[in-house]
């Protein structure tokens, strides 16, 4: 795994996914977060094709803060198997991803 | 690649979004499949730089059955070279991702 | 980095997302543009729990030239630490790839 990954998460609604945010970002797991939505999501339930309405949550963290990020949302999420997936960040603006490690650094980062 | 994709698809407005993603699922090509939008496009078209409203496709598979999506999405999109790309994913809730193998399975998995 | 990425930017409304998406494509460093949005933002800011109003561009390109459309969007960026990050393209459809080879190539490619 990189050592940046952007965390993907699929809610149910606007109020959840604000909710997320700001949990995971209070609690120094991300860096930010931002809610895409609304989406129609299509899958299968128990055989049947489903149509959802959805929030997609874009959630910047380290590669070292993922394993929690990911473990903080399952518990805090209201479905019980939600779309939590990691994407590989694999470059892009210095200072940015310098900003993503202050974030969520267990101990403040010397300047 | 990964053992799981994201694949990207931009269409060309809701309808086509809706069917694609039923069409993919249904196939039991993809677990599931989001369509986030409307989204403004813009690339360049016989030197000129052109604008449209398009939709964007989130589809979850294996890498196993990427390749057979991939062919999938080109013969029912409209398009002659449509937008479709695989985006890697590197992580996630594993219980959400062994639900991406099962529907995607062409056998169903032992419990 | 493999050969083709995406390179996803947060900026501040729809304009900037228009000007930049044109910029970038105008420029031949990127074949495409992609203005998703509105969403909301979440992150920390001196301490303090911000939301805003953001638009995502998710833009596409070679890893040959995604240094120079980097350093472009900062340029061009309105805000002086922006999310600039790229995310690895694993695959996809061949005829599109090409596309995207040929739209960046600083010198146009033999058919």
């Amino acid at each position: 795994m990189p050592e940046y990954v952007q965390v993907q998460v699929a809610v149910d609604g606007r109020a959840t996914a604000a909710a997320l945010a700001r949990s995971v970002v209070s609690a120094g797991l991300a860096a930010c977060a931002q809610a895409v939505g609304p989406m129609t999501s299509v899958y299968r339930w128990k055989g049947e094709i489903e149509t959802a309405e959805e929030f997609l949550l874009l959630v910047k963290t380290t590669r070292e803060r993922s394993g929690e990020l990911i473990e903080h949302i399952r518990r805090e999420h209201p479905y019980e198997t939600p779309e939590i997936i990691a994407l590989p960040v694999v470059g892009g603006l210095g200072a940015y991803l310098r900003w993503i490690d202050e974030e969520t650094a267990r101990v403040p980062l010397q300047p």
